[in-house]
């Protein structure tokens, strides 16, 4: 949790906020990172890796890392399921969903009939390969480590391309000129990313809620996964998530790594994850935190706090019966 | 739980402890009696019914009741319940295991060739028939309203019958000749007993325990009886045994009669009824008591006491980081 | 399925049809028999008890037997889940429900204020005591062993009593002064019934069907009942109705007794009972047959019989494909 | 399937079978490939990667393809996985275990102690790292693309390094001295390997069979996947791999790779995949084929082939008295 004596290195200390991000600047990560309130004042700092992005939380460099976890267009999605889950000292307090919509930008106003290279991440290529057949048909691809770097490139002395393909986002920081816009062939698509910290208070309930925890499927027992799944179930728990990922001990040897819908200070919540931390004592939580599409949480009666109250008031009153 | 102050007439005063049973006198159900710590120089009151001996302990006329609850020979099951799972003032402290075994009596020693009639209870003659046909084809079957009726017939002025085929008690207690013994045609027949009382402390856990419960199945939902059996098997508690019986309020209206392995101190079985009382909160605890056969439970590592405290422990260190 | 070459007695060869129901005449039994089709002009028998009734079926006395099921209120449904469970020659074809309502009657007009005795089953009288405290507070009850021998006590030539309780059938047979009607305390109660017959064609789907089944609970697997209970949920089948009856063969052996939503001739019905026979080999069907309410079954997209089809056609194109 | 008349470039009039692998020669893959029957004789093709391996087999350029699909040390296990899922025309006919150990090597023999650099790829680097800190403590890591690539580096005119760490084949082929065997922290690692086709006639049934399938998680029920997992339990199948896999078609939007024990052929395991059609008529079958560790299945028995049939036999009887 940080002992840094040290205070003026410490984030816990500085007066401007500081995040890390998934670089570089410009992308569909500090898109996400700008829907935090308070990020828009906030020092912002890319950085190359979601390990390196986490590693700055863990070292007291920044206050949080807001990295992708979902779908990303840019990648990095295992790394942090993988990071998050195995760290012991980080928690999600936040997420925010970014429509993943593409502009074709070019320094200066040119017709998109002119265009004879395309920068963008091959990522980004692969989703507006369509439209780009269509409109760009003369158009090569000339790859980039991000859709951003596609676009500072067009900025650098020799550009690398006559356009490029990027978020809206850095078009706008970089004053490019957006000769198209929503250019992607399926529209809809959406990365989910997460804010993380060091752990601290939980975020409080807001009834829209999400909760993220991480589970090493047992071993011994062939039926394993549907027992826990049962622990959701008999409580009325919804998953919205469920993702297995190798733990790197062996053919076999999973971890799961879920969202479920409500917070840990629902009972319902809590004791699911009583039932499931029998089943499986390394289970890990990973965060409550607020539902960026704040949908509210429907609880049927009878798995509401009231029912576990009252299921609790009766077996104590039983209880006191019996004979110490 | 009774404000008698007029101590001379309450059970909880008197100096020599009280009990009702399923009368009259001799049959299987004083035998369980009999099994019970100092019932042998108690008072044993016997009752017309099942309704009436429980009505006995209702009224404090005396400190508990036996009465059969599974495979009586002489009947009284449903009886039992039906009475103990809608009273709400009575709970079972002890259970009683009888082997059903019968033995053919005379008042005076006789060659079984020379019987030409033999009295007893239409139910035990069912289970001797075959016995009978071989050993006595002669014999004609003189119907008794129970067993021990029969035996006390062989001693009236004019006897009912040549013999009578009843419980060894009732013949060891009138001092009746016994001609036969084990004449039951399938050995190992048992009928089980229970001790009831009014509420009061449950008896300590013993480690060979069962716990009975009454479930009102909820209406309104089609895999109702599946959800309240999730809860058992998610907490690793077997049933030993499972009733359904009408309530009498319309068709397809039951409820469930439970007897469950384990004590309502354990863990595991508070944290299942908890579980249930949310689908269900009629539910009904009718008593935590000793096993008859003294069978050690077996608890799975991820059910036991440690598991539960584990989990709970975990559970509150993680609420102590959230918000108020 | 009957080989009698003796035509003259035999049920299937009588011109007019005989059905045996559990008498006396004029109950609610009858009630429900009348209203099968040709039931009016059938000759109908009175039985003095279900196994009466059913043995006359297996006899080849009558064509079937009307008996009640669930809830009488005059007896004798623990015997009919019995007896056909057991029997291996009793199939149902056919459910009656018959509200269970009351009139009070008497031979002549008279004023309800002038009754000082009124006859009738105890069960019945249960049911209508509070109209009679306010209505007939200074009559006395007169036990009969029937609501309809109630009534025909009326009749004798020393009456039984001044009026009488009993079913509007019985009443209007015998041609009584109905003093009151509708007198039963809690309205709405109805009584279930089944035509049983000898196992013969199964009475075609209609979209709104029950089918009836045993199942012997296997002894040697704690989560027995549960297993059962998932072959049908996994098909989306509905319980109407399931009670356990003992077996007679030792503590803690069970038979199940269920109602389920639907017809063998369903494919996840079949699925169903396939699925349950492996658990249980000793499972019994007992009947398919139309609803006596009509409700018409809802069956989800993925258990309807195209659901099945495509699944077995799917696993026949991959199987094919296995070497010999 | 390939209907090509140009029978000179078909694999399947080729004399000499021919396998792609994922290369380059010498890695664990090639071991795995090599374990297969007249593999050793056959003409083997590295591939630079899993889709590149695969690819060849839907071209028929190639009999089938050896490629790794879980843990494998050299990466391609999620490319293997998505196109197998999501391809149409292949399938797995059969399985390798490869057990993951390291030798380091040179090209002439010389003194461990003396060795100042090392090739390797970056991910077996990291699995011998504790055991070179102690062993060699002066060497710096050199990186190669594979591990193959990094022996191979030895013998070019200007070595990449002093030594290499591979598996143990590539040393063999190619001649080099091992100066050191078994070098891995942790011993026991094994990746597993399958064997793919186009689709043809499933391996018969040994007994000790595995069967792969993928399964999209319907989206419109939150309980699914427990769903999906009741229909293995309730015919007692086992899983022994269970993964996700996001479709690519939205943020929750999964399917599962599945891997069971039991082979098509096999009633309990037609009968779930049957089951689970009906919930996600996209799942898909892709093979069934023995255990690399021919450890021979455990079947319950109600759910062997003789239960099922049983079971069908008492249901084809009830429906055939079902009227038409």
């Amino acid at each position: 949790m940080g002992t840094d004596d040290d205070a003026g290195l410490s984030a816990e200390n500085l007066e401007v906020p500081r995040y890390s991000f998934l670089g570089p600047a410009g992308t569909f990560t500090e898109a996400a990172l700008l829907q935090m309130p308070g990020a828009e004042a906030a020092e912002r700092i890319p950085a190359a890796s979601v390990l390196s992005a986490l590693g700055m939380v863990e070292d007291g460099e920044v206050h949080g890392a807001m990295v992708p976890i979902e779908n990303s267009v840019e990648g990095g999605v295992t790394a942090t399921l993988d990071a998050v889950s195995v760290a012991h000292n980080l928690h999600i307090v936040a997420e925010a969903l970014v429509p993943i919509s593409f502009v074709l930008v070019s320094r200066e106003p040119m017709p998109v009939e002119g265009i004879t290279s395309i920068a963008t991440h091959s990522h980004a290529w692969a989703q507006v390969r369509k439209w780009a057949e269509v409109t760009t048909p003369r158009a090569e691809f000339v790859p980039a480590s991000s859709t951003a770097a596609a676009a500072h490139g067009l900025l650098s002395e020799v550009p690398v391309a006559d356009a490029a393909i990027c978020a809206p986002l850095v078009a706008q920081q970089l004053g490019l000129h957006v000769l198209a816009s929503g250019i992607e062939d399926i529209p809809g698509a959406v990365t989910r990313f997460v804010m993380v910290t060091k752990p601290g208070p939980v975020p409080s309930m807001t009834g829209a809620d999400k909760t993220t925890i991480m589970i090493p499927l047992p071993q011994d027992r062939p039926g394993a996964l549907m027992e826990i799944l049962e622990h959701f179930s008999t409580r009325g728990v919804n998953l919205c998530r469920i993702e297995s990922r190798p733990t790197g001990d062996g053919l076999g040897q999973y971890f799961f790594s879920i969202d479920l819908e409500g917070h840990i200070a629902e009972a319902r919540v809590a004791d699911a994850l009583a039932g499931i931390h029998r089943l499986s004592p390394q289970i890990r939580f990973l965060g409550s935190y607020p539902r960026a599409d704040q949908k509210p949480q429907v609880v049927l009666h009878e798995v509401n706090d009231e029912a576990f109250s009252a299921a609790h008031a009766w077996i104590s009153q039983l209880r006191g019966q019996t004979r110490a």
